[in-house]
This record gives structure tokens, sequence and C-alpha cells, in this order.
């Protein structure tokens, strides 16, 4: 009874033929024991009815302890794999799917969901911290000491508190401190409960597009825009109608408003991004006006206007009228740094009871520490300084790009924006493929973006390049611009039966 | 020319009115001089086409520096509120909009998307770190310092390129440690390409929306089942139709193929929310072979099942056969600690290039020195620890709570689960309202969870309580239970015409 003779046990015997050896990833015996055997049952070879050795005579066999045995049938018995019976402990596996396609309806081409498919990528992939990329802080001149000296303290006095979910909507303490930021520097007036901590700015635009709009709504988008508007609105399977930009920011045609009447409008329109272009007051208020009179929101992406160069801020929209249809988008990704991933949105006065139940029930809260840290950063002034000294650096850094790009570009070309934010973009004779000067450019690490791929309908005037200032060294723009300007000649047709030759010859 | 005769200009008359005085909140004599003639001009006060007092004579009258005037200037004609002109400066505020509604179609009751108000809310307000709440790790035993060390470690080694987006994906790093993790405790194989971080679960569970699904599609859920899971489908504008669980997990009537074909199933295999069932291999292996012949993806849910109580851990259905049309979605919310708001996503292999399109476009990366800090902190052994250290208190608790609930609780119930995870589920009597037992309890600072919050099906056995006992002092459990006993107690038909009246005077 103790040690059966293997071959009078075919199950046994094929449990045996490989013996169990600890091996250096670590895995227990009784884990192999596990595995062999479950697959064994999967595989067919120990099939449904088939009983398996007492777990003493194979516990024997195996030279393990019976505990280990015992334990890998009360597991194998758990997942459903094998159950006693009167004679002993038996395979269960009753039935097994009739069929078990190898190459699966999924594995040959998976089927993508449409609103998956239908969208391009919008970035030349990774490059994040390469000269001229647009939308990139100053990364360098962070105070990263001073934000971990606040990060260590909310750590010391929030203590394990801070480790649990916290309110959905995020800390009261930052939403606190945003809402006074906002009104001095925005003219933006709230209350902290009409403010949501968000993931960025993007998951704030995803719930704009949660919280007021259905399926098949019309949304509006700027065009030449911000791709990450259209991508929320696409991922909500909105039918979005592209708007034109002009000097004076998004051009409404009159007629828009009853052909494509619109549940949801997304503006930059302190800073139009890509163009820079500054959306007049007279607009402004024709734009709140016809929201209010067809039942449209208005989504405010705010971005980085606390980077104003020329005159004072320009005030959001959100606060220029009472009760305008506004939801205020807004980020630390540009006025700290990318990866905290903190933005906002403030909700309407009139929306933010309705839409707690949905805020609650969507959103987790989390990243206490980091929301307590940057609080902290702002009420103690840190904020305001930092911003200051960006400012002053990004003006700066305008300037020395401004001046290369009028000492080195001759092609023919105009530049745009430029009142505030971090980057200019200039626009290129149609004949001179953006694309390929952006492609051709990383070749020399330099990371501009190419105008185009933030348009929606191909029209001459959006082809040219976003160049970021931003985080790149004031002295670095003389060699770039140099190099990109060699590179934008090439594309230039032109160019190439003109000077540029030459020129090419003498830097080549 | 200098100093004007105050009456001869009326808008000059006008803007002296009230002297500008620098008060207390710091607003600038600037700033206030912007939002002076903004007002007016918004108001109507000023209206288009009024010439303003010169910039010298201005600042002459106002006792402020000409700079300050000329800066004002500049900003409302950037804001497009006055232009120049042959005879001066002038309001341009040419085209005021028609009307300016008082009350605007949204401020009397906004209309909130459909998707949105069909979301009830999971959870009583609040109150997640009351004892025997569900779904909280033990807090107060996370090791805070030694996380902290970790990121410490990982904000001085990553330095300032710690600051910017990263990859979208998440760090390699940590997708690496995930992977090695996952295939050892459960069973999972992937490549570091397939694996998402995500902003904990919730998004992971929004992320398989997008990546497969149609608006409209079928989705299925576990009744009673967690609900976030619902919300990430309602949110998808999908069609969710809830399928039964009984103690052998997930259990599909055959017909439900054919009748309502899915394109997503939503399970939580090894540990089902909230009943604590274990889908059993037999059915593991239908459902991936029915997903598979009807081209449906299933979500693997694998929340807690780290903390395995009895036997070994039950493997992951995503490793169970090759290319199983698996999305297997984890989160550190259970394991480390909720505020962390880090979970992932693994794809099946094949999904992952098509994939990355999408994800790049949706996706942003940030949290850097938190993952980097998680990737360490696995990889250096601290995580296993800290699971095997966790689940053995668990164990306790678990035990604590089941004694108590034996010793107090004489209203008939059924205890489920306990297999694993960090909460048990006792089924009551159908005519004992877990809504009002669960808000009772909140008088007295618990946080059990009504059962019927997770069901979206009326039925008998959905009614009784979740607890908690992961964030819960086993010498809690006897005062606590004593107390939920009695408040069961007086809510059950049948106790108060017994024995229990008896036991509740002594006990008052």
């Amino acid at each position: 009874m103790l040690a059966l003779d293997a071959s009078a046990d075919p199950v046994l015997d094929f449990l045996l033929e490989t013996p169990l050896v600890k091996d250096r990833s670590g895995t227990s015996l009784q884990r192999q024991l596990h595995q062999r055997i479950r697959g064994a049952i999967l595989e067919g070879r120990l099939p449904s009815g088939a009983r398996l050795p007492g777990s003493r005579a194979l516990a024997a066999s195996l030279k393990i302890s019976r505990n280990s045995v015992t334990a890998v049938y009360e597991l194998l018995g758990a997942e459903g794999y094998i159950a006693p019976s009167r004679q002993g402990t038996r395979v269960s596996l009753l039935e097994r799917p009739a069929e078990r396609p190898r190459t699966a309806r999924h594995a040959a081409v998976p089927e993508l969901a449409r609103r998956a498919a239908q969208l391009r990528e919008s970035t030349l992939a990774a490059g994040d911290t390469l000269p001229l990329r647009p939308g990139v802080p100053a990364l360098a001149r962070f105070p990263l000491s001073a934000w971990k000296r606040c990060l260590d303290r909310a750590v010391r006095d929030a203590g394990v508190a801070g480790l649990s979910y916290g309110n959905p909507q995020g800390e009261l303490a930052l939403r606190e401190a945003i809402m006074r930021h906002l009104a001095v520097a925005r003219g933006v007036r709230c209350e902290p409960e009409q403010i949501v901590i968000t993931e960025g700015a993007q998951e704030a635009l995803a719930c704009c597009v949660r919280l007021v709009t259905n399926p098949g709504d019309t949304a509006w988008v700027e065009d030449p825009g911000y791709r990450g508007a259209k991508t929320a609105m696409a991922c909500g399977d909105l039918d979005v109608v592209p708007m034109p930009v002009d000097e004076n920011g998004l051009n409404i045609p009159e007629t828009a408003w009853t052909a494509h009447t619109p549940r949801l409008i997304y503006t930059s329109p302190s800073h139009q991004y890509p163009t820079g272009a500054v959306l007049t007051a007279a607009r402004r208020l024709d734009l709140i006006a016809n929201a209010q009179r067809h039942g449209a929101w208005i989504v405010e992406d705010d971005y980085d206007s606390e980077y104003r160069h020329a005159g004072e801020l320009v005030g959001a929209m959100q606060g220029l009228v009472p009760q305008a249809p506004v939801l205020y988008v807004g980020t630390f990704s540009k006025t700290l740094f990318p990866s905290l991933r903190l933005g906002f949105l403030v909700l309407p006065a009139a929306l933010a009871t309705p839409a707690a139940a949905l805020l609650r029930e969507t959103l987790r809260g989390g990243h206490r520490y980091e929301q307590l840290a940057l609080a902290e950063f702002i009420e103690s002034g840190q904020f305001s300084r930092h911003l200051g000294r960006m400012r002053r650096l990004y003006k700066r850094r305008q300037d020395a790009l401004r001046a290369a790009l009028k000492q080195y570009l001759d092609v023919p070309h105009v530049v745009a924006g430029g009142d505030s934010g971090m980057h200019l973009t200039i626009r290129l004779p149609a004949d001179c493929s953006d694309e390929r000067i952006a492609q051709a450019a990383r070749a020399y690490d330099m990371a501009p973006m190419p105008l185009s791929r933030f348009a929606l309908s191909a029209r001459p005037e959006n082809n040219g390049l976003v160049i970021g200032y931003g985080n790149t060294s004031e002295s670095l723009f003389v060699p770039l611009i140099q190099r990109l300007a060699q590179l934008i000649r090439d594309e230039y047709p032109a160019g190439k039966t003109a000077s540029s030759p030459t020129r090419k010859r003498r830097s080549a």
C-alpha cells in the first residue's frame, strides 16, 4: 500500500516520467507538480475520469511531502480539474470544448473598434525631450528639489491616511488652491465644488464628453487644432466637425449653427493651438450667446496662457459673462511638468450637482500625496514665482528662436503666434512637405511637429512647422535653425533651382 | 495736451469716477484699470466707437505710469475690445450679441448625457477608511517608509528626465517587472509590449472598451458583479447584459451566445466580486472556446487573487490556452495602496501591434517616478514579501470576522467567499433590507456594502452585506459584528417577534 509499483498505474507512471527538480527560476516542486498535472489534463493525456494516484503514494514516489501533494490536489479541485469519487480522486473535466481552433477568429487580423481604427497617430513616436518639440516645458529649470520637499511634507503630514482612495473629485485643499489661482490669474469664477482634478487635460476632455454628450452628437473642433480634443470626441462617438481658425481665432460661419448644430464646442481661445491666435472679445461674446441659444456647451482649453509674453494675461471666457455655458479645462503639464499628469476641469455651477454622481462613479481619486504637495506649492507662492521665472525664460527663448529664423530661414514663410506659450508656428509654401521636413529633422535629433498633423482638412495654409522653444536652450537655436533651414530648403522645389544648392554645398 | 480737463472727455470722466487704489487682495492698479475698462465695454457704458483718452493723459489723471496704461491698452487691443483708429484708440466691439439671456437654456435644468443620467452611485459617499469597507487593504500595515525610499531613489536616479511624458504604455522597467511577477504568481504569459500601465483598473476597463467595441455592441457583465465594469461599458454606450453567477462563478445559459451574442465579456474568474466564487476549469475552457467561436473578447479582472487563503493560487485564464482572447486587467490598489492609482492591462499578443496607435493617441504616460519606484519595489522582492505578510494578516482577519459572525449573527444567513481576497459576502433573508442595514451601520462608523448594490437584477439571493476585513483590526470584529448583528436583527421582520427584542433591550 505504501509504495506502489510504478508500472501498475499508468497515470503515476506518466507523472513520474520526468523528475521534479528545483530549478533556477525558483518554481517550487509543488507548483511544478500542479503545472504538470494541469497541463496533462488540458492536453488530454489525462482524460476525464482518469484516476489519480493516492496522495501518499504519489508523495513517496516523487520524494516530496504528502502535504505538498494534498495542497496540489486541493488546488486542482478548487480549479475544477479533479474531484473526489468513490474510487479515489478522478479527473473531472467532463465537458471539453468541442473544438479548440489553433487559429482562432481573433488570431489572424484582430478587429479593432471603429473608434480605434479611425485614429491615426498625432505624434512622431517618442522624442518628447528633443529640442524644438512643442508642448514640453523647460524640464531642467523645474525646481525639482523644492517640489520634492513639498511631496515629502505631504507624505509626512498625511501619513497612511493618504493611501486610501480619497475624494473622487480630488483633494479639497488642491481645489481651493486652484480656485484662488484661477481667480487672480485667469479671471475664472468658481467654487471648489465645481472643480474636478483629472489625469491631465486629456481626462478632463473625456469627462466633458461623458457628461454632456450622447453618441452621434455633433462636436466642433478647431482646424487646425489640438488633436487630443478630436481623439476624446471620437472616443465618445461624436460627429466631429472641423471649424476654421484665422488670425483672430475660431471663425465660425454663421450658417454652421443651423447646418451642424453642435452639442459641444472645443476651443483654445487664449492661445489657439497651434496657430497662437487670440480669440477676440466680440467673437467670445458671440460664441457664448450662440452656444446658449442653441443649447451647446463650450469646452475652453486654457493649456498655457499663464505664459503671456505680450501685455497682461488675456482673461478666460469662463469668467466673461455670468452663467457662461463653459467647461473650463486646465493642466499642470505645461506650468509644472508633464509626468505629473494633473489637470482639472471647472464645471459650470449649474452642472456641478447633477454631475456629482457620474463623477463619483467614474473617477477614483488617488494621487493624494501629489495633490497635497501641489496645493502647498501653489499656496506657498512657489508656483507663482516659478511661473514668473518661466515666463521670462520663455520670452528669451522665443526671441532667440525668432532671431535665428530671421537670420537663416530663407524659404518664404510666415511666423504666427508667440503672444504667449512655448511655441511658434511657421507656415511654409504648400509644395514643401512638412511631414518630410519633420522626418528629416528627427535624424538630427530635433522634433518640430508638422503643422498638417494638426489639420483635419488639407488646406495649403495648413503646411508648416510647429516649433517648440520651451525645452530648448537659447544657445541651441542658431545651430538647430541653421540645420532646419537647410532641410526646409531641400524640400522647397523653387529653392532647388535657385541660390540654395550653393549654400547646401557649402554647409555639407 | 499733457493734462486734459476732465469734464472735456466723458470717457475719461467715467474712468476717473472712482479712484484706483491698491487693495488688500493685491490686484495691481494696472489690472484694476483693465477690469474697469473691459467691464464698462461689456456693460455698454463704453459703446462701440467711443474714443478712449490718450495713454499719457489717462496716466497723468490716474497718477499711474504711462507704461501701465499702454500695457492695458495693448491687452485690450489683443483681446479685441479696442483698436487704434485715425482719431486715437476706440472701442471696437462692433458686434454685440443680439440677446444675452439672464436665464440661459442651461441655467434651469442642465441636460446631462443619457450615459451620465443612467448611472446611479455605487458607493455610499466617502468613508473609504471605515471598518468593514470592502476593497480597501490594510493601510496602516503598508510599508510607507520603504516605499518612500524607492520613490526617493527613482527621483534621484531619473532626475529631470523623469519630468517628461514618457512612454504612453508606461515605463519599460515596470512592464518588465509586472511581466515577471505575473508569470510566476498568476501564470500569465506575455511580453512587455502587451502590457499597458493604466490609471488603476478603471482606466484599463475603459481602454478595453475603446479598443474592441463599437457603440451598441453587447457586453456581458457578472450579476451580481463589480459595478465599475458596468460603468466603463455604459460610458462606451454598450448594451450591457447581466449574466448570472453561482457558486462556481459566471454561469452562462447556452442560449445566451446566440440570443445576445457578446462582443465583450467581463469576468473576475479567480475570485468573483463580490460573491467570492472561483470559476471552474471546465467553465473557463468553455468560455474561451465559445468566445473564440463567436468573436468575443474576455476581460479578465484579477483584482485580488494574490491573496489566496485556501490552497495555492488559482492561475489566470489568460495563460490557460494559447491565444486565449483575453484582455487581462490587474491593479496595485489592493496589493499596495488605492491612492497609487496604478493598474495595468495585458493585451492579447495579436492585439498589441494594432492597438499601439490608439494607445499612443489616448494615453499620455506620466507618473514616471511612481512607476520606476514600483518597478524597484517589485524587483527587489519587497513586493512579494509584502504580499506574503498581507496574506497572513488577511487570513487572521478573516478568521476573526468568521468567528464573530458565528457567535453574534443569529438572523438566518449564508457566508460566501473567503477562498481569497479581503471580503466575505453574507446573504440575508430577502425581507431584511440590506440598504437600510448599511445605512444604519454608517451611523456607527462601519461601512459594509449592501449586496443589492452589486446586482443588476433584483433577485432574493442578491440581498445581504459585503463585509471587508482588509482594513479592520482583529480586535474590532467582536464589537463591530455585535453591533451589526443587532442592526440586522432590527431589520428582520421574523426576529422582531422572536427572541431578539430581549437581546436588543439588553444591549441597548
